[in-house]
């Protein structure tokens, strides 16, 4: 096991009908600002609750929120947080008005001149104006970690960023909120969260032991609900397995002491930016190609978890392995997710090179767990995914 | 899946070499108090590692807590934290040493005149004296956590603790301190962190598919590293999981969202307090009489347990759930720990009933997952065990 440091001080608070709490979680006379994305919130019941519980507090709201979310948007969100002088920031939605939240977070008490230097010059956030979300998307994790991925449309560019300073101060996770969620959604987040886990495991055998049990046991969990809910979104015992699937699988635990991948992340990020395809959509493309193409380096995790996870017991290593790469694109398969490029364009040609390039732009060279992958076989994993 | 909040604001810091990060950890210009047990850290290298990085601060030693940390040494300690106006407590030790410290972490804040009071009358603790630990032993999960046992030898008591103010602000987890562990110790630390995973998973199923897959997991890794690790604690990864699964085995996730029992610690707690058997033993002793009492009302989870953690796959569910005790009775015996109570004294002849009788004078008179043990039939249990 690698050495490690772990510390996640988000209060999660977890369940039906607890989205009242808002009220004592957020410090009294607290300035507020209320974010959200396209208005769904306003369609199941989430923004009466949110904003009954609001009661006490000066609220002033900014909704619009895109997936993907775009700076400019942000910029502007940024400019009522000055003028109103908020002093809370509260998230009520998915991962990319969580996302966009935590820019605004670090932007709030940022003192440079120009905060999308935050992103392109990786800055760490060490301190943010304090915020909480409640959960209306299960898949990211953004409500139990402390990154974000922000979008400029500009310029095509999808960064990270992050830092200890944004950890939400607490998150409401309730799961009566995935009955509401359109099919597409929940697939996308059963895609995401699932491959959060692969890219924090499936690199070699590290010696941590434990960590590989609980990443099998969210993948495993991930397997067994997507099926009900899928069929039945207002079947609570697998939304609430699916949601807390989800933030397990990206709150920190499972990548300590461990190597990790991200390939697929980094790869997907410029599918998103070239095509606007689904983030997760843009993993289940590339997770067959990656490990298929890293199959040397990847085949002993590969194996272990088609046997602990996909009950594969026959066959040589080997076999067992290929075999890991094949149940998962059929699992993407089972969620209704294709996992070609060119079923979601008849642009793709060209497309590997292209994310070379983008990713060498971006100093991009050495991707995957080893460090070893260069942007030239990138453009070969992405061909791959054609 | 039970409604639930969960957080846990340790920091971590786990690997080789880490205890130099004390000196960056601890605020400047801190008073520490150095709290340590019987003095085996002056022998393993720990002591001299530890003052080499407090050699900026104003130290004061406070040695010799006692397992099963005792009121009157404690109280000792709390004047000398007074008298030499202390800002920062550092545990050196195992789960007693670090409980003392969090005694003493909420008596040096208590404002009431008698601090025997925090356990008497169980007052949750708010704040304390900021605190952080270094493990030496790993096995009650008191390094992420924010519950204490305290002992008072004068009315044989033994009573827990806690509070949210009582999370150590770090704690240091370095695994190469396990090969200077003596056997038995390392046997008492693997029987307790499995059994605080029972306690927290055998009880019914409560629609918690991702908790029941991370005990399962805490378990599978404890059986896999024990042979290891007794035969060889110098092997740092299997001493690495041995660590870390007992910090998981008890910092809250795997409680949260499901019922738990811990009434084979409430009445391991008096088998302590009467014979002074080891804590971990108490637990050996009383899991399998406690599972064969309560068979009907934990026979979906013992069977679980038995298919998924020890492949028991053949028979009925009764069958397999009466395997799932024989097994775990099986791996205490593995790990050179006795099973029954007759075992460590002769005079068990009325244990029972005088267990009972105490966790009457306690209230303690609706115990396990349904609150329906009463102290009559803790007497049984205890029985069983004889």
């Amino acid at each position: 096991m690698k050495n490690f440091e772990f510390k996640n001080p988000t209060k999660i608070i977890f369940g039906q009908g607890e989205i009242p709490k808002i009220a004592t979680e957020i410090p009294a006379a607290s300035r507020v600002l209320l974010l959200y994305g396209g208005g769904s919130i306003k369609k199941n019941g989430i923004y009466e609750q949110v904003t009954t519980a609001l009661a006490g507090f000066e609220v002033v709201e900014f909704g619009g929120i895109p997936a993907n979310p775009e700076y400019e948007v942000l910029m502007q969100a940024l400019t009522v947080i000055k003028e109103k002088k908020i002093t809370f920031l509260l998230a009520v939605g998915g991962g990319s008005v969580i996302d966009g939240t935590k820019f605004l977070s670090s932007a709030a008490e940022y003192q440079g001149d120009e905060p999308w230097d935050i992103l392109d010059q990786k800055i760490p956030t060490k301190k943010g104006m304090p915020f909480g979300t409640v959960l209306t998307l299960p898949a990211t994790g953004s409500e139990m970690n402390s990154g974000a991925v922000i979008t400029r449309a500009e310029t095509k560019q999808k960064l990270i960023m992050g830092g200890p300073g944004l950890f939400p101060v607490f998150s409401i996770l309730d799961p009566s909120v995935v009955s509401s969620i359109p099919q597409r959604q929940i697939a996308n987040g059963l895609a995401d969260a699932f491959t959060h886990v692969l890219e924090q495991y499936m690199t070699y055998p590290a010696g941590a032991l434990l960590q590989d049990r609980i990443a099998e046991g969210i993948i495993q969990t991930l397997i067994e609900v997507a099926p009900v809910i899928l069929k039945q979104p207002s079947d609570y015992k697998a939304a609430s397995n699916f949601m807390w699937s989800c933030t397990m699988a990206l709150n920190g635990l499972i990548q300590k002491g461990v190597p990790t991948d991200w390939a697929i992340h980094m790869m997907g990020h410029e599918l998103t930016a070239l095509f606007g395809i689904d983030h997760a959509r843009t993993l289940a493309i590339l997770t067959g190609a990656h490990y298929t193409y890293n199959f040397e380096t990847k085949k002993e995790k590969l194996a272990q978890y088609a046997q602990r996870v996909w009950g594969v017991t026959e066959g040589s290593l080997d076999e067992k392995a290929k075999m890991g790469i094949e149940k998962t694109v059929a699992f993407f398969h089972s969620l209704n997710i294709q996992t070609k490029l060119s079923d979601y364009t008849t642009a793709y040609e060209g497309t590997g090179k292209e994310v070379a390039r983008r990713l060498t732009n971006r100093g991009m060279v050495a991707l995957g767990e080893h460090g070893t992958l260069t942007p030239h076989d990138a453009a070969k994993i992405v061909a791959l995914a054609y």
